[in-house]
């Protein structure tokens, strides 16, 4: 109730280019409002349909780059709320010209449509597109720079998990240099009181700004390359290493295998621990591990649909437009 | 009314992976079920919208190899219940990584949506994701293995337009050997007090299994080489000769020709002979042939949607949940 | 409402091959009855949804070769008007056969819907196909022949823009020769009390039929190689000059840039003059033209929208069949 009138103000009408354009308030407020969204308890999915606040609204999903799971994700969230989606999954077979401006390419299809979620290998490609559309544009990932709805779901998945985020030692694992969504998490969490820990090879540690953002905000605990040197965790986030990072192959075998974990690597860590990863995973994740009650990493991608539900429906002013918060 | 209530008991929440699965009962109460959803009279389309039993429900699409007929009639049929669709249409199009498990993607994809239909070139595929998701999977085509929707409408289609199934004499001509379509109808025809008779080169004849099957249930009738030599028939079933079969060409061209079907070759059957063919056709049916009054292999197609709707509807608890059966 | 009956008679049912097929009438029918689901006002998109007069209707696009702006144009209207749409947008990844022919794919096609759009790049296909199908089929471009959709919004897009359309001067500078955009609403024009200009270079001049045609109604105006020399224009309607017409790139260089608008050139027209251009451009129309009040190339997209809403609606009877005009 409140919290649809709160998060209302702050999300209505507006694009969403990086989590770091919203203050705190304004993320618990669409965090709280998701919860009113969630089909799932316990992991099973309800069929009770929701009340189909954006019927008649169109979502566009221009996908330069293809991002299947970014993309299905958005589509059942609009879906769901009674929407319709169009646009295309891969530039390889769109015709919209290379010889078009994103610009020129943003202002036809903002007429068919009343958002926008744009993927984009870019960096920079949302905000230009942000600043053009006079619809939201919702980032679904620019290059290597923001992608802000994971980050959401990312901080829903913890919140609903853990119960509440103040308090938490949240320990990152695998890629820390290029991981876009271990920088974007992590600066998302400096809004609250959480201890941070570091777990990766030396050649794919933070990157320096970051961790001096992190460090004057007295939120930076251990950076180590070992798992079992990171000290308690309440929450560990595994993320893949890419081979593309690694100049010797040999280098990458050694440091992949290093950098997975199984039930005998998080024994330590107690029963309360909560794994999250991206998806998809290749090895860094034993599939043991899937049933273990800490393994939420599927719940966390079912968050995805729950999280952009709530972002849509904000948005486009669906239930609050409705009347009906 | 019964039809539904009975149906519904087989069919609601139970993923499709092979026509073997269900039992006479099971497909008969689909097949009863079905005609309700049939939106052609005569072979008119009727413009009437149906009640929108499946608002707010979504079908997601996984077909890791295109098949455009398959995935058109799953739509149409999701679609005109009120609900909506999303997936991918083609493997090389979506960014499901190949280092992950199918068994990761179904638990990623059934966060999105209701049901699953699944197409893919692996056999045993569609068995192992209705294992593993928590919404039922229907399977649409797994390698050379089963697709039993398309059994389901053949024999809806050979019901309506025969009256009944006991007592007809069915004869399958073509590719006897590789065709998947001839080998699960042919099973399930088993159900049934039916004569099959088999017409093809010797080189594509019926597996031995199946043949052994066919005739322990004593309904192995000729199996021929000519079409002028299988006797009385009411209903033919064509189906495509596939060049990559014959290793040498030529072979390929003396067995195509042998194979079709024109108004000459039919006229001794009778008018009262069925004919249907999977389609797509490349010239196994004349195109002459196209204005008999047996000639319903279009509305066989159109039967696709029919038959898959009351299968979405029944598995889904459109109707029956509803309360409106 | 009038409007909506009469247009209604003319369209309810039909197929839409080319724009030359409907009389000044119906074109002014369909116009009329296009205002009322314009969703912009002054180039701000309402967010109101409109009735949802096609529920349950499903829209099949079958794009045999790409053409994204199209048919996400169709898209949006079908969906916004609560229908719902299927098919495939490039031939490259849909499994129809080419062994198969356009005449069975429609057969097979209309099964799975109530009207078909179709983009193909032979001419004469969709006069063919609207032949074969037993639902209308819209023309969404066969080769360089007709694209009737572009037609109609680029004349409901002058007529909203100028207040009428007798009486007005329309320049038509770029390819004159090749341009399926010209000829067809050259062609179009030809109903009304118009004064048509071409400026263009010496080897894309108008085709002798068309010159012929022009000529014997009393509609051609100048034919020059300046805008300069135009003389006084309402409507300036920009193409773009393609490349591939140029056996020599060095001749393609100097003509793209002589037939380049930008403020400059266009400050001795005036300020009422109306800039269109099909989209997408290249550099025909400097990003500076953008913000001139007559720059109405986005607003001619848009309203490919509202045009196509328009007829999808009068051809399957929606409003009008809703009771409701």
């Amino acid at each position: 109730m409140a919290d649809h009138v709160h998060a209302g103000k702050a999300f209505f009408g507006r694009s969403v280019v990086s989590a770091e354009d919203f203050t705190k308030d304004e993320i618990l407020a669409l965090l709280d409002a998701a919860r009113s969204y969630d089909r799932f308890e316990d992991g099973t999915p309800s069929f009770q349909p929701v009340p189909a606040t954006l019927q008649g609204r169109v979502l566009g999903l221009l996908f330069f780059e293809p991002s299947t799971r970014t993309r299905l994700s958005f589509e059942s969230a609009m879906l769901r709320l009674g929407g319709s989606v169009l646009g295309f999954a891969d530039a390889r077979i769109s015709s919209f010209s290379k010889g078009e401006t994103l610009v020129d390419t943003i202002r036809v299809v903002e007429g068919y449509c009343d958002a926008i979620v744009l993927r984009h290998p870019k960096e920079g490609a949302a905000r230009l597109a942000a600043e053009v559309a006079r619809v939201p544009v919702l980032n679904g990932g620019d290059g290597s720079n923001q992608h802000p709805t994971q980050t959401f779901l990312d901080l829903y998945t913890i919140r609903e998990a853990a119960g509440q985020l103040d308090g938490l030692k949240v320990g990152f694992m695998g890629d820390l240099r290029y991981g876009r969504t271990v920088h974007s998490l992590a600066s998302a969490l400096l809004h609250f009181d959480v201890d941070l820990k570091f777990i990766g090879p030396e050649n794919l540690r933070l990157p320096s700004d970051l961790r001096g953002q992190l460090k004057q905000a007295g939120r930076l605990g251990a950076e180590v390359t070992q798992l079992a040197d990171a000290g308690d965790l309440d929450v560990l986030y595994v993320t893949r290493i890419q081979k593309e990072r690694f100049p010797d192959p040999m280098d990458y075998e050694r440091v992949r295998n290093a950098y997975r974990v199984d039930r005998e690597a998080l024994a330590p860590l107690g029963e309360n621990l909560k794994i999250l990863h991206p998806l998809p995973r290749v090895n860094e994740v034993a599939t043991e591990v899937d049933d273990l009650p800490g393994a939420i990493y599927f719940q966390q991608s079912r968050n995805g649909v729950t999280v952009r539900m709530a972002l849509l429906d904000l948005i486009l002013g669906g239930r609050a437009g409705a009347g009906a918060s």
